[in-house]
């Protein structure tokens, strides 16, 4: 479907000016949930909107709608909706988010233009406080969208100074009542940058994602004795940091091995690690970290958790040291519906333009989505796979392919 | 030689009175330099070397000498010097240093009251800032004895809220002239707790030291690359935590292998590190970590300290990483004098009191005076090996027994 590539990247660079940050190198912006950066980036998407004759309503925490109800559609059936967040982490790139919404907007745009006969309700959303940076919840918007965090929890999350979400919504005048219902969605499909390198080295121009790797998130403590590092023989140590390195090591051996046979997108990390006392002259009496494994695979997700577990055992035994594991944080793999990435893979094909399969480590409000409607997910190119960062790029071309591919993917799935 | 074990103990209690700190169990003490609590612990310690008759005064850096002309001496002899400090770890306990310092006056009340021919006079050094808590720098008294430190660069060194070192001691009225010079001494003898089990497990009462183990205390960095943990296939990453994994595991192997080869006393601690960013879902691309290696051999330290660095070379082969390596402190090993080591070996057999050899793997200010006159340390057995604790504890009549080992010690070198 031909887009206007012009009118997609005027949107995209006027939302970069929007809590804009002068760097050295690349284009920062940082637009934080409720700050003045924030109003003045969802006051120009709705403008936008409504520009585009779409009728404009935001929920109890500041999620925007915007609906196009064509002419040729059924008011009552079930909508398509696509869309993304206009949030940033601090100095976070210009695409992560924004492509999504403006992308949306403008596929929308050009179904319009072609007087294409969509038949049902299309909406875009535009989602509050994914990237979790000031209230501490990622993906937030759509968390409260499918219920797996209330209003009211939702309104009482405070920021660093004690604020609340609610008094900051209502500090920027997006504080509207209700929640957007993904329930009654035909089919959701977001468009997102890759954040990865998969893309660029084959040079592909779309990701069709398969499915959203689950998380677990494992925190353990390695407990042994703190002694004096010069006194102390060799012999008579529990070193705790001696300890969590076999531990880690057993992690990062047991992920190695399995991606390099059943599960190739099976990773771990150990990415937090604190010892204590840390101190140059002192034995570490205790290790603090983080194991984060994701993969599209439950099973090896829980073998992976498992092997964690083991490590843990054996270290107590061989080097009797105490430890303690938890796992504050289990989030299973979500695939995307077969119907959205076909979709998208028939609309990649009609346009001649390249596609492939792929997975996708990081989080997005998709995965919320996914229990309560067909979801998909597209990916752009990311060069050199850098996100969260002013260096992350996506070429002005590869914006224009996937918005197409996108528009013709809503087109076609409000046909069906 | 009889001491008198009560008085020794009153004056150990009354100086654990100052800085005292109160805790649920055990003693505890904060005396760093130049605070109301070291002028009062300073004070009651003159006034008590000046209730025997000996003459005081202080040097430029505070360092405290109390000295006793027996009658039966050639006051232009070289004098038999003894003692230790008083300033303490914050919350440290009260035998660290003060059972050095008054077990030195213990011992010249003891030849004095005993009227023993002693032939060089009897000098008691109480040195100032030996733990390095309040100016930074451990054994700062020693080192300006020994001229490693210049007085001017002493004087200028600041606490954290940029009090001088001067000024500290003007304001506590400790601040003298000159320098004491322990290479114009015949001899020194220090009394210190054991800081380990080695004494206690074997049921001795005294320790003399052979050596005190030298210091190699090595920093590395190791750089990786930073990388988002859901996106980065395990394939494709530079972790700097699994690198430094690697090395600190190669570390702690090579002691092992050392200490039950050639050299039981060899250490090697990685005892404090930092991983950056240290997030949980970001691949570490940073690690900075300290290698603190100690042996009696300095042999042994070269050889750990080559493994650090082959390591490191081989996780910049095996790991892309880059890795840098420095080596900011290197003190080499000391060996305890023959003739001090035999007399205080002698002291205890005459009083029928069961020592041993023993390493030192702590610092202590005798290990600065080694080059310039003949140097013993001495050993009290400490229960658990605790120390800078409020655990820490000796029992009085192994302070007792050590008292009397190091008066007959004194007293034997004083007639050499």
């Amino acid at each position: 479907m031909q887009i206007d590539a012009e009118r997609l990247q005027y949107d995209l660079e006027r939302n970069a000016q929007f809590g804009l940050v002068d760097v050295d190198d690349g284009h920062a912006r940082t637009v934080l949930t409720g700050t003045d950066a924030d109003k003045r980036a969802r006051e120009y998407f709705v403008s936008r909107l409504r520009e585009a004759e779409m009728d404009v309503r935001f929920d109890a925490v500041g999620n925007i709608i915007g609906q196009w109800v064509p002419e040729t559609a059924n008011p009552d059936s079930k909508p398509v909706v696509t869309g993304s967040h206009l949030d940033s982490v601090p100095e976070g790139g210009i695409f992560d988010g924004p492509l999504g919404v403006y992308a949306g907007l403008e596929a929308v745009r050009a179904i319009q233009d072609a007087n294409l006969p969509a038949r049902r309700p299309i909406e875009i959303v535009c989602f509050t406080e994914e990237e979790g940076q000031r209230f501490g919840v990622g993906a937030l918007g759509s968390a409260v969208a499918t219920e797996s965090l209330s209003i009211d929890d939702a309104h009482a999350l405070t920021d660093e100074h004690g604020t609340t979400l609610e008094t900051a919504l209502d500090s920027i005048g997006f504080l509207g009542g209700g929640r957007i219902r993904p329930e009654e969605w035909d089919s959701w499909l977001e468009l997102h940058i890759e954040q990865d390198t998969r893309l660029e080295s084959e040079g592909l121009s779309v990701g069709v994602v398969t499915t959203i790797t689950g998380i677990a998130r494992c925190t353990v403590s390695i407990v042994g004795e703190a002694n004096h590092a010069g006194t102390t023989l060799m012999t008579e140590r529990t070193d705790a940091l001696a300890a969590a390195n076999t531990v880690v090591h057993d992690i990062e051996s047991a992920a190695i091995q399995l991606s390099e046979n059943d599960a190739p997108t099976a990773v771990a990390t150990v990415g937090s690690l604190d010892v204590s006392p840390n101190a140059p002259n002192v034995v570490p009496g205790r290790v603090d970290f983080t194991v984060d494994i994701r993969d599209v695979s439950r099973e090896s997700m829980t073998e992976l958790v498992d092997q964690v577990r083991a490590s843990l055992k054996r270290v107590e035994t061989e080097r009797g040291v105490e430890t303690s594991f938890s796992l504050p944080r289990h989030r299973k793999p979500r695939k995307m519906s077969e119907r959205c990435r076909r979709a998208v893979h028939e609309a990649a094909m009609d346009a001649g333009i390249s596609a492939t399969d792929l997975h996708s480590g990081a989080a997005h409000d998709t995965m919320r989505l996914e229990p309560l409607t067909d979801v998909g997910l597209l990916f752009a190119p990311s060069e050199n796979g850098i996100s969260h960062n002013p260096l992350e790029w996506t070429d002005w071309e590869d914006c224009a392919k996937c918005t197409s591919v996108l528009a013709s993917s809503l087109f076609s799935l409000s046909n069906e």
